[in-house]
């Protein structure tokens, strides 16, 4: 298909392909003249994926690039693919290495150690996990340090379903895609679901049914 | 206490404090010369809500001006300020109102009817939650769809346990200051919760322990 078909059915605007296609984000068509190439179902594809990573996970041109690399990256299972991926997906924030932090990281290591789950040291949940705790500490949040056993049996809950959901899915490629744009939309999803449960809590509360 | 203890108090370096000062989302000190103010236990307190809606939040700062404007309203329940604050504290992305996105309206309005949750139309979840569904759509990720029961219990399960938490505090400037912060923190923790746990079931599922 020509370049104003792949823009249709991608939803995605020609100048936007263009950019992706010279920042290297998007593999190149094939050459059939010398200002027109034909582009196929891997570009589509390609182009949902992208779309993904930096509408809804807000990634940068940089990032994205990164991650692609992860989920193609050859002589990988599709689980280890996928893991490199999201490793690359977190956008980490400079830290600030003082004593609150020393303190926080240690509050980690307890917390995931109490669970019993294995988590490499790589992985950079415990940078994010480590971060949000100094917040706490650093804001005089500390009662809320109890919440954390309570978010981390729902997060499980969570990571259950979507990997039960996901293991029914044979093509390699396509498995490594729906866990990536998934691990991006899962968190607004949370987000959302959670506001609204909020909601319907405090409404219940406040004005009792007769 | 003068610009430079509050700043070491507050953590905040003194041309933030400025900055903040000038673009009024922090309220001035009491004049005590020409070019000195004197700063109290309020502005430290309201140092590091605005640090968390910044830092953790990832708000503007337009966006912290409106959510601090409805924490502190006059006249308003500790309650309802914070589900004001809220409602101001999630970035409405820009929607394209094609068919795909009145599908995904619909699919939202079948789940909170599902689910029996009372969900104000004005409530910015809902518009997130459908957006979040469309681009599902959009990148053809339709299974993934059955999972939204399941995020919804564990996100029921982490508004009540966080609702529960708050429930205890007596101070109604700390309810809704706790609340708010929480509610930034509290989606940077699942998102770091559910990667780690991730990294946990997959590990025991590709090795397991002799």
């Amino acid at each position: 298909m020509r370049i104003a078909e792949l823009s249709r059915r991608s939803e995605v605007p020609v100048p936007t392909i263009k950019f992706y296609l010279r920042t290297e984000l998007l593999f190149p068509g094939e050459r059939t003249s010398h200002n027109q190439a034909q582009y196929t179902e891997a570009h589509v594809r390609r182009l949902k994926v992208i779309r993904a990573l930096i509408e809804v996970g807000g990634l940068s041109i940089a990032a994205t690039r990164e991650v692609l690399e992860k989920m193609y990256a050859p002589g990988m299972s599709a689980v280890d693919s996928a893991g490199k991926a999201q490793f690359a997906m977190v956008t980490q924030r400079p830290v600030i290495e003082d004593e609150t932090w020393e303190r926080a990281v240690k509050e980690t290591d307890a917390l995931l150690d109490r669970l019993g789950w294995q988590v490499r040291a790589t992985n950079p949940a415990r940078q994010s996990l480590a971060s949000a705790i100094a917040t706490l500490y650093r804001l005089g949040q500390t009662p809320q340090l109890k919440l954390l056993d309570d978010y981390a049996k729902v997060a499980r809950q969570a990571a259950e379903a979507e990997l039960a959901h996901l293991a029914g899915e044979t093509d390699p490629d396509a498995f490594v895609e729906s866990a990536v744009i998934w691990t991006a939309l899962g968190d607004v999803i949370f987000s959302a679901l959670r506001r609204a449960a909020q909601e319907d809590i405090v409404t219940r509360f406040t004005s009792p049914q007769e």
